[in-house]
């Protein structure tokens, strides 16, 4: 089995083959095509968005995705959150050497799909070889740019009291099928990562309603109850939500009551958080619903104008429980 | 000693604390501010340049600077070797589990320093912590983009015969510096690495003579060799230069001699090759001599319409060498 050389990585004769075999047999289009220091292209007048993140999730493959697809959709989706349409991408990969070939070009492949059905350009790139025991396997580093259409104006500043909460889905199942591949727990072939680029989905939204959108996250690493907690100390309101709301698939429940895991908490890939104006929440709804990633799309909670910068939980036995920030960690390297 | 742990990473209460402490320390702007998914700012209509580069150079510290240095000014340079003006990075970081705060503080402290010196903003960014052992210290991730101003339009499309070929300054600083570092090797104080911002220098040869200028690259991993010869390759031109045309410090021929390394493939920080008409050489050397990077400067060759993709280098001993893409790794992790 080939794998990945030092040498592969030293800007020479090997890192051109590497280039030439892996990265242009996925990434093809244009502006990469020249090779150069970057990439170079045309821009319309307007307000961009530009966002970053490093993948390191352990292991590289799992169920229902690897470390190429979350690269592209956390990217892309992070830009959607600032509603934004996500245009072109880097691509930053650090290799250890002894990679096998096969693994990095599954990566690559996932990569140029995402990016395909994300409708984003990898345009630019840069890639490294680390030696064996330098780095895990592979990570990857993923930028983004796009542009934000005229009249969307996405951000905390937005967020005032007496609007809805709304959760695009089920929490909890990214968490779940990494850990469950990392630790070989006997799960169900149904749980499998929510990773997805939701950027034609919030889009959908956007072209609608989205003067009546104030806020858009994704709860990915510290899950829903940090997204909310940020949210309810950035915009300055209080924030009430129903436990029995907020979807859970019952595996990823069950794992967590064996596990003691709080869904809360756990990173989610394919999810998005919307606050809007109730006026429009039917509609968001609906809208939500006619996307695969959206079929299970809920209310879950509104903002307030008292308790601000809380977050207290309706349970379901009809108590309140405030929710902070993720404390100590439950899974590491989970993107 | 305060250390990063895990829980630094985990998009919780304790990730909020090393951001707080130590990225806005150091990388306070309004773009960053709002800490939302991404960074939001205005464009002009124009063509802008994208660019990455990974950073995993050890050891981490060397003479002269830091990861923290390269990171900035290698996204920088990227960047005005497209003729762009740098205006935003992105900072992704992978840090090791147990890296002292203090070694930390450093490295953004120095990022931050080159930020200003460079005139460019970090606006974005994003922190993993893995375990002991899956990441060697830190690793950085930068990404940039900058509008390219109107008129300007560099690439190796533009490369032709009968143009004259400069290099800013003398070659093999930056991985002699490093090596020097890794193997204990007892070097003059004044052997560092050359890494710095070039975009003010590019600048000013561009105001001045921008539509003669074809071609800027950075002579970085792979070495000046490496970049003549992809630019033969790339814009199917032959290459002559003279090899007592190419400035090295005495010092670093000196390691070379002892240790075998040819310095044409010894990666460098701070220097750039333009290709320009021969009817500016002067001038644009003349621009160079008046900053300090690039008060080495000198003619070093010319493009050919013969011997096409092919580098040749006229020696001190009156023969000719083929210059090749570098092959088997001299240096690995140098940048």
């Amino acid at each position: 089995m080939e794998r990945v050389r030092l040498v592969h990585g030293n800007g020479g004769r090997f890192s051109h083959e590497l280039t030439d075999r892996f990265i242009l047999k996925y990434f093809t289009n244009d502006l990469l095509a020249p090779l150069h220091d970057g990439a170079q292209f045309p821009v319309t007048a307007g307000r961009m968005a530009f966002s970053t993140d490093s993948y390191v999730v352990q292991p590289a493959f799992f169920p229902g995705g690897n470390i190429g697809k979350l690269a592209v959709c956390g990217t892309v989706n992070d830009l959607a959150m600032n509603g934004a349409i996500p245009q072109y991408l880097s691509c930053g990969l650090i290799l250890e050497e002894g990679l096998a070939f096969e693994e990095l070009d599954e990566i690559l492949r996932t990569m140029s799909e995402m990016a395909k059905a994300a409708n984003v350009q990898i345009v630019t790139g840069d890639t490294k070889v680390v030696k064996k025991g330098e780095v895990d396997k592979i990570y990857i580093n993923t930028a983004g740019i796009g542009m934000i259409p005229d009249g969307i104006d996405i951000g905390p500043h937005r967020v005032k009291a007496g609007l809805d909460i709304i959760l695009s889905g089920a929490i909890g199942d990214h968490s779940i099928a990494v850990m469950g591949q990392r630790f070989g727990l006997d799960l169900s072939d149904s749980l499998t990562t929510d990773c997805a680029p939701l950027n034609k989905m919030v889009q959908a939204v956007l072209d609608k309603v989205g003067t009546q959108v104030a806020l858009l996250r994704d709860p990915t690493r510290g899950g829903l109850g940090t997204v909310l907690k940020e949210i309810a100390d950035q915009s300055q309101v209080g924030i009430k939500v129903e436990e029995t709301d907020i979807p859970i698939h019952e595996e990823v429940q069950s794992v967590c009551n064996i596990l003691g895991y709080d869904p809360l908490y756990l990173a989610n890939e394919g999810k998005v958080v919307l606050i809007v104006e109730p006026s429009v929440t039917d509609e968001v709804l609906k809208i939500l619903h006619s996307f695969e990633e959206g079929s299970e799309a809920v209310l879950i909670g509104k903002t307030l104008d008292k308790n601000i910068g809380k977050v207290g939980l309706q349970t379901a036995i009809g108590g309140v429980r405030l929710i902070d920030l993720l404390g100590e960690d439950q899974v590491p390297r989970i993107c």
